[in-house]
C-alpha cells in the first residue's frame, strides 16, 4: 500500500492515538477506500519505525469502533459499511496541515460533516444475491449502441439545451408511457427529467421540505431516501409496513406536528415487496387531501410485475395535487444511463423546473434523443416484455429452492413483482453471523438491517435475483442451507 | 396555436381579467414558451367566442408589463426575456381547478414561486454574434464516436458508480492536466466530477452558505451564477470591475457583515474579459486568509488564451485553503456533454462528496470514460490548440473589423482571451434601438446589460466569435456600423 502517515514523535499526542487519529480520519475522508486492504500491524510498524504494540493498540480501537474489519486468514480491511452510529459521531478533525481556523460551513454542509455516507456493502462473492442492478447482460446493447451513434451524427445535440423541463420529445413519450402502463394522469408538461430518482427525491425536498419539518417514511424503507430526508434536516416519523404495505392507520393517528410529505413505494414495496392495497391507497390520498401533506410516490421497479394486475398509480387515483410520481430507468435500463422523471401537480411545475435548472441545468442531450428514441421505437416495452419473463423464470427458481431448502424455517415476502424478495428466516444465529457462513460457502447474502431506522438483529434477508442464472441460484440456496439452515 | 384557455363568463371576474390570468400563468408556467407566436386578437377572439376588444385590453397589459412583445409585421410574441422586475413579482397564482389550499413550500420553494428564471434571449439572424459556445463544426466528432463505440462494448459501463467521487481516472486525468496548464495544486482526490459548472457552484452554495450570508461578486458579472446566489437567499455585494479585473481595493473596505465567499472570473472576466492581475490576485489571497473567506474561482475558458502567457490559477498561488477552483469542458469540448469539476481544499472533500451524491449520486459513466481516454491520449490539448488557433483567427478579424468600422467610437475589452470580447460604444442611441438596429439588418447582438446587478442603458455589447467564420465577421460588423455607426 503507498501510503504515507505523518505521525509526530514529540507531539504531546501519544503514538497509538496519532495513528488512530490519522487512520480514521483516512477511512472518513475516503483516503482508505472501504474494502481496502491495510498492511498488517507487523508490516506498517516496521515502514513506521515504531512499536507493533503502538498498531495494535490503534488498529484494536479501530476495529472494536467497525472502522476496520478482519477477515480470517486473509488480513484487516476497511468496513464496506461503516456503522450507523458514525453516521452522528462527531466532525472530521481538520487537518492540522494549517494553522487556518475551519471553514465556515452552512447548516447543510455542517450536517454533512458529521455524517459519513458510504456506499452499500455489496457482497462479492462467487454466487451473490445482490439487488438494484438489471441483468445488464440481457440489455439490447448493439441495439442501443446504434441509436448512439446514429443520432451523434451530427452536431445539434452538441450546444445547452433550449428547454429547461428536459428534451420535451422524452418528456412527451414518459408521459404516454406511464399513462398506458401505470394509469398516470399527465401531459408532457408535468414532466421534468432528473438525474435518477436521488435527483428527484433531492429536488422535491430543497423546494418542499424546512428543516425540522416531518416526513413519514415506511420503515423499513429505502435507505437512500432516508438520507436525503436526514441531509435536509427533516424529522422522520417511521410508519410500519405488513403484507398490504404501509400501514395508513397509524399514520393518520393524530401528532403534534403536521406531517408534511409521505414517502412511499407502493408497487413494491422497498425492501419488504409488499403491494398497497386498493383500500389503503384511497385511504392515504383522502388523508393527505384532508392534511394538505404531499405523497411521494416512488415508482422505481413497478415494470416488473408476475401474475396478478398491477393497481394504478397513487397520481392517477388522485384527485388532487397531491401526489408526486417518480419514476426511473435505471431498473428497465440501466443505472450509469442516470435518467429518471418526476410527474408534478401543476402548480409545482414552474418551481421545480427552476430548481432543477438551478441545480445543473440539464442533463447530457444524447442520451435524452436515445432514450426517446427507444421509446418510441417500441424498444422499452419489448425489452420490458422480455426481462419480465426472464426476471420470472429466476424469480420461481427461486422460490421453489428457498421453499425446498429452507421449508417452514422462512417466510419468503414481496415475491411477487420486482427484481428482488425479502426473507424472514426463525434462526438462532445473529445477522452478523448469517452474513458470514454464507460468505464462507461463497455465497453472497444482504441484511435488511439497514433499511430500518433503528438497526436490530431482524434475520431478514433481500436476494436480488437479476444477474444470476437459474443454475448459480439453485447452487447459491442449496449452499447457503448447508451454512445456516438448521432449525433454530 | 393548439392552445385550449378556459374563461368562465358566469364568474364574478371580467373576461379580459380572466384572460390575463391565464395567459400570464401560461407564460411563467412556461406553457407558453419564449419567443412562441400568439395568435392575432381577431382569431383568438373568434376561437374563443369573445369580443375583440376584451382580447386587446388582456394583450395591451401584458405588452405593458413585459410578458409579450409585438414585432413589427410579424405579430406578437412571448418575450424572450422577461424583465427582470418579474423576479420579484407577486408569486404565480395556484389554478383554481382545485379547491385546495396552495401546497406549502420551503423558502426556497418559496423563493422560486416568486421567480421566473427564463433562458437567456439568444439572437437568432443570419449573422449572430452569440457566445457561451464553442464551434461545434471543428469537434472531432469522428473520433469522439469511435471512443463512444469502442467503450460502450461491454457492459462494464452500465452499473452505478463506485466511486462517490466521480471516475477515478478522469479525476486522475484532470489533476495532472490542471497541474501543467493551470499551475493548479491538486491531487485527484480533491476532484469532484460535476455536471458542469452550475453543479459546482450550487453544490458550495449549498454547503457554504446560509440564507442572509454575504457574497461578493463581480459586476458586471455572470449572470447564472448571481441566480444560483439569489436562490439561496445570499446578500449579494456587488464589486466593480477595471481593466485589471475585480477591484479588490473596494473589496478590502469594511463592511458591516462578514463576506463568506467571494466569487471570481480571474482568467477571462466575465462579461467584461479582463485579466486579475497578479498583484490583485495576491492581494485577493492575502485578504480571504485573513477574513477567513472562501474564493470561488471559476476558470470557465481561460484555456483560449492569445498572445501573453498565463497568469497561474488563484489555486495555485494560494497557500491556505482558501481556493475553490471550478472548471467546466463546456467551452473545450461541448456543453451538452454536462462535464465540469470542483478542485476543493482537503477539508471540504469529504463533505462536498457526499453533497454530489446525495443531490443526484453521479454523472453518466460511458461519458466519463469517453472524455477521460480523449484526455489521456492527447486529444484535448491537441483539439485545444488547433481551435486556439481556429478562434485568434476569428479574433483577430472581429477587432480589426471593429476597429475600421466604428474607430474611436467604441473601446475594445476583453480580447486577449476566451470566445468574446466586450464593445463600449459611443451612442445616443437606447440598448433596445442598439439591438433593434442591428436585428433590421439581420444581424444578432448581445447586450451586457443582465450581467449588471443594476439594469441601466450602458451601450456595452458581448461579441461572441467562435460560431461565426470570418466572412461573417466582416459582413456583420459592416451591416452593423451601417446601423448603428452614426457617431453621437
Amino acid at each position: 500500500m503507498d501510503f504515507t502517515l505523518s505521525l509526530d514523535p514529540n507531539a504531546p499526542i501519544p503514538l497509538h492515538q496519532q495513528l488512530y487519529n490519522e487512520l480514521r480520519r483516512s477511512i472518513l475522508t475516503g483516503r482508505l477506500l472501504p474494502q481496502q486492504r491495510i498492511p498488517s500491524s507487523r508490516s506498517l510498524a516496521k515502514s513506521l519505525g515504531i512499536s507493533r504494540t503502538t498498531v495494535t493498540q490503534s488498529y484494536d480501537r479501530l476495529l472494536s469502533e467497525g472502522y476496520l474489519e478482519t477477515i480470517h486468514g486473509s488480513g484487516t480491511y476497511v468496513c464496506s459499511q461503516l456503522p450507523d452510529e458514525l453516521l452522528h459521531s462527531a466532525p472530521i478533525q481538520p487537518a492540522d496541515r494549517q494553522t487556518q481556523p475551519p471553514i465556515h460551513l452552512s447548516q447543510y454542509g455542517n450536517y454533512l460533516a458529521r455524517t459519513s455516507i458510504q456506499l452499500q456493502k455489496e457482497p462479492n462473492q462467487p454466487i451473490s444475491f445482490r439487488y438494484g442492478s438489471p441483468a445488464f447482460d440481457c440489455f439490447p446493447l448493439k441495439l442501443w449502441r446504434r441509436l448512439l451513434s446514429r443520432h451523434s451524427r451530427t452536431t445539434q445535440w452538441m450546444d445547452y439545451a433550449t428547454d429547461m423541463q428536459g428534451y420535451h420529445p422524452l418528456r412527451a413519450a414518459i408521459a404516454q408511457y406511464l399513462s398506458r402502463v401505470r394509469a398516470v394522469q399527465c401531459t408532457p408538461e408535468q414532466v421534468i427529467i432528473t438525474n435518477g430518482t436521488q435527483q428527484a427525491l433531492d429536488l422535491m425536498m430543497r423546494i418542499l421540505i424546512e428543516p425540522g419539518e416531518t416526513i413519514a417514511l415506511e420503515d423499513p424503507g429505502y435507505l437512500s431516501a432516508r438520507r436525503i430526508f436526514l441531509s435536509h434536516g427533516a424529522r422522520l416519523l417511521p410508519i410500519p409496513v405488513d403484507e398490504a404495505g404501509l400501514v395508513v392507520e397509524t399514520l393518520t393517528k393524530p401528532v403534534a406536528e403536521p406531517i408534511r410529505l409521505v414517502y412511499v413505494t407502493p408497487s413494491h414495496q422497498f425492501p419488504t415487496g409488499a403491494t398497497l392495497s386498493l383500500p389503503r391507497r384511497l385511504e392515504l390520498l383522502a388523508w393527505a387531501m384532508q392534511h394538505h401533506a404531499m405523497i411521494l410516490e416512488d415508482d422505481y421497479d413497478s415494470e416488473f410485475r408476475y401474475g396478478d394486475r398491477p393497481i394504478p398509480a397513487l397520481q392517477g387515483l388522485s384527485q388532487a395535487q397531491s401526489v408526486i410520481y417518480m419514476g426511473t430507468f435505471s431498473k428497465v435500463l440501466f443505472p450509469s444511463l442516470r435518467i429518471g422523471y418526476l410527474v408534478l401537480p401543476p402548480d409545482l411545475v414552474p418551481i421545480a423546473v427552476q430548481a432543477k435548472w438551478l441545480s445543473d441545468r440539464h442533463l447530457p442531450i444524447l442520451e435524452q434523443i436515445v432514450l426517446t428514441e427507444f421509446i418510441v421505437e417500441g424498444h422499452l416495452e419489448s425489452h420490458i416484455r422480455k426481462m419480465r419473463s426472464f426476471y420470472d423464470q429466476n424469480r420461481q427458481v427461486l422460490v421453489q429452492a428457498l421453499q425446498s431448502h429452507f421449508g417452514e424455517q422462512i417466510t419468503i415476502l414481496g415475491e411477487k413483482a420486482g427484481l428482488h424478495l425479502m426473507v424472514r428466516l426463525q434462526t438462532n444465529l445473529s445477522d452478523e453471523e448469517l452474513v458470514q457462513r454464507a460468505t464462507q460457502v461463497g455465497v453472497g447474502v444482504m441484511l435488511a438491517r439497514p433499511h430500518y431506522l433503528v438497526p436490530a438483529d431482524r434475520h431478514e434477508l433481500i436476494f436480488g435475483y437479476s444477474e444470476l442464472n437459474p443454475t448459480q441460484i439453485q447452487t447459491g440456496i442449496a449452499q447457503l442451507a448447508q451454512a445456516i439452515g438448521s432449525p433454530p
